[in-house]
């Protein structure tokens, strides 16, 4: 069975949990404290991060756009990027968006202020980071609004990669009680949507030791 | 006639540059200075970033990625993504890579600590970042190096995406001059083979006022 290298709260490895979920590749997870730089890790993958997924025949795989575009062909069904050569380039951007964007600017710092810095001992969260991480996710959730309200998920009218990047990195931000659900009525209703899916539910019942998720995270209807 | 978007150092803008020029897609350079945020380009653009690169039809496109896979989809040949599922993947890996990981440890220093920093008069370029963007770079000429002695190009034996990607950004530290071409004989062999592309020569000819590129930037042999 497949194995995928991944650890809880990184985004990139939850995106890649629900693309196999969807085209039901079954995957064993295996947790990689990417930070200890282990080697038999970097020789899976010379850049040293999750996720990084190895097949049944041993070949590794990692870049998470890599890993995404490989899975697209080689099980095309169902497609999660789909449509004319423009919809595909929407699909893409979205993803470049919210790995690219999203990430550097929202959930890198969410992560490591407020896990990392914890977990590691290496001192106290700093609140300028998190102010700055919780201005920036507002102006994604408005982007997001944007979307949806013009487009039953974000890319058109089916449920694409670019639904589960995003869906990735809301979950992560929604683990740490970051999102204040009763502003953001036209996102909601679209993790709603996105949260009653099968690949995605898989992410719900995730707990890591000693931080509990927010109250809601779970909650199919919140 | 397209329109692209640039500015001369931007690693991902020179990728498209290449990439156009390959495919032999005439195209229109305009600068834009993104740090400006001009209404109009944030129309383009809602990241705010360069490249943008604006079609016949007025349609704009953005994600160094996004943008990359779009053309290769609109104008197949020459193929640059191009073999089986897995080499498909190799070149994705590598782009991402190079865009990613050298871009965020190396290029992005050198552009803001020697150029940014120098035109926009936020004081002193950080030495420890310079330093830091020099050690890292050595690391990834190991690993160009290490790609280089087994394949032709760098994800096989044709010139692909992963080329222009690695020469974008080699391009930018070459310029300023960051490159002891003689401590890395195997990079330079493939660097002067991808030099001697007119898709690359163009990048060759660009000059920024007040800072010269290095005495064999623009040198096919050096």
């Amino acid at each position: 069975m497949p194995v995928l290298y991944h650890h809880w709260l990184s985004p990139a490895a939850r995106f890649v949990r629900v693309l196999l979920a969807e085209k039901r590749i079954g995957f064993d997870l295996r947790i990689e404290k990417e930070w200890d730089r282990r080697p038999a890790f970097l020789a899976l993958n010379p850049a040293g991060e999750v996720p990084v997924l190895v097949m049944d025949d041993g070949k590794a795989y990692s870049g998470v756009m890599a890993i995404a575009e490989f899975l697209e062909e080689v099980v095309p069904e169902p497609a999660l990027l789909t449509g004319s050569a423009d919809e595909r380039y929407e699909i893409r951007r979205l993803v470049g968006w919210f790995h690219t964007k999203l990430g550097s600017e929202v959930t890198r710092h969410l992560v490591t202020e407020k896990l990392f810095k914890r977990f590691f001992g290496m001192g106290e969260p700093d609140s300028e980071a998190i102010r700055c991480a919780a201005h920036n996710l507002k102006i994604h959730l408005k982007y997001i609004t944007f979307l949806v309200e013009r487009r039953h998920y974000l890319a058109g009218q089916q449920f694409t990669m670019a639904d589960a990047a995003a869906a990735a990195h809301i979950s992560v931000a929604d683990y740490f009680g970051n999102i204040y659900w009763q502003d953001w009525p036209h996102v909601k209703e679209w993790y709603v949507r996105v949260k009653s899916r099968r690949s995605v539910r898989t992410l719900l019942s995730d707990k890591i030791k000693g931080l509990a998720p927010s109250p809601h995270y779970s909650e199919l209807d919140f």
